[in-house]
Parts: C-alpha cells; structure tokens; sequence
C-alpha cells in the first residue's frame, strides 16, 4: 500500500489553481468533471512524478457542496521553498494572509493562509519538528 | 518550491499510528514532543523516501486543541492498495467505518474512515478522476 495523493476540497477552482501555480510553484497536470459527484478535480504536483495535491471542487447541487468550513482534520500542507521572505512576499501579494512565524534555535517557518483558509507552511528544509 | 507533507490533526496519536501503520501499511519515521505549540508529531512515510503524513496531536491546555470537527478542508487521503477488499476488511476489523463506494467503467474506489473521522479513498490505481 502506498500513500498517493491528499486531496483538499476548495471554494472556487480557478482561484485555487492560481495560488498553487503562481505562488507554491506547482504544476496543473490534469483537470476532470466528475458527474457523479458534480464536482470537478485538478490534480498538481510540484515537480515531474511528484506528490499529487488535488482540489476537489463541487458545484451548487452536489451533495457534496454542504458549508464550507476548514476544520480541524487538516492540519497544514507544507512546502519547501528557497527563499522563506520572498515566499512569504509572494504570498501576501497574492492576498494570503500571514499567520503565524515559529522561530526555533535550529529554524524558522511561517504560516500562510490558502484561498481557502488552509494553513500553508513555509519552510527552507523539512525540519521534522513541526 | 516542492511539497513537502501532510499534516493532519489527530484526536488520538495512538490509534491513529495504529491506523496508519496497521491498517495502511505505512512506517513510523519518527516522533516528536513540541513544547511550543504543547503537542506532540508523528511522521509516518509508505516506502523509504516517500511522501509524508504528519499526525499532529496537541494536549489539553494547548492553544490548537479547539474542538475537533474534521472539516471541509481535507477532501480525502488515498492510498493505492493491491486488493481493495481485503483493505477494506482490515479497515472494518480496526473500527473503520465504510463511507462510499464508487464505482466507473473503468475503475471502483471505496472510503473508509480513519480514527478522527477523515475519509480514506481506497484503490487500485491512482484513476485520477476520483
């Protein structure tokens, strides 16, 4: 058995898509209409056979569009990045917000807020304490 | 920028490393107290190397130990399993809930719910149009 994808549900598609592309740096490999579920999936990853992020979205009449609220089963989705400052920069010229900073002996990491309001760590190497 | 883990919030980290290596096949890579946020990190990965989930757990008296209530945020985890049945059967043995079974053409995926109430896609093949 293998762990293959997390997938989130999210409040609108397209502005979902724009901040993990243009600020998380990933890539839209594959976008489908589920009838089913009337919903719609795009799958992303951040790099070629990476780990998948899914955005699951349900229109009006989906008996899976009830209330929208984050909640507490998702803690947080984390992504490496280069340069945290800029990260963070990018981020709030998107319209995130900024939540939280944690400040270690060995490292740093901050949180910014989704589209959606999922927490996005930001982090320069996966510390393991966090 | 890649992405690095998951992170989700767990009731009990016992049951739930229980679930996730028991039911789910995947290895405990570690585990951490963090005194700052008074909570408690496991990581678990399916194969050496590969993508992975953090249980994050937060004692009482933690500021994040609000009620728990899994949430929209999180759609789902998935995992690529041999044999759908059979997963599905350790899944029931340990306590799990079946959800939803769905089946296509093409493919059939089943979810189970994990010890905090989180959905399990279980399949055979990422479809990518679940």
């Amino acid at each position: 058995m293998t762990f293959g994808y997390v997938g989130i549900r999210v409040k609108s598609l397209e502005e979902s898509i724009r901040f993990y592309t243009e600020v998380l740096g990933m890539k839209l490999t594959g976008r489908t209409k589920v009838e089913q579920t009337k919903g719609e999936v795009a799958s992303l990853v951040s790099e070629d056979g990476g780990f998948p992020l899914e955005l699951n979205y349900y229109q009006e009449g989906s008996p899976h569009a009830v209330k929208y609220t984050v909640g507490e089963g998702l803690d947080h989705l984390a992504f490496v990045v280069e340069d945290i400052d800029e990260a963070v920069a990018k981020a709030k010229k998107f319209g995130s917000r900024e939540i939280l900073e944690v400040r270690t002996e060995k490292s740093r990491w901050v949180y910014v807020e989704d589209p959606n309001g999922i927490w996005i760590e930001l982090e320069r190497t996966l510390s393991g304490d966090c």
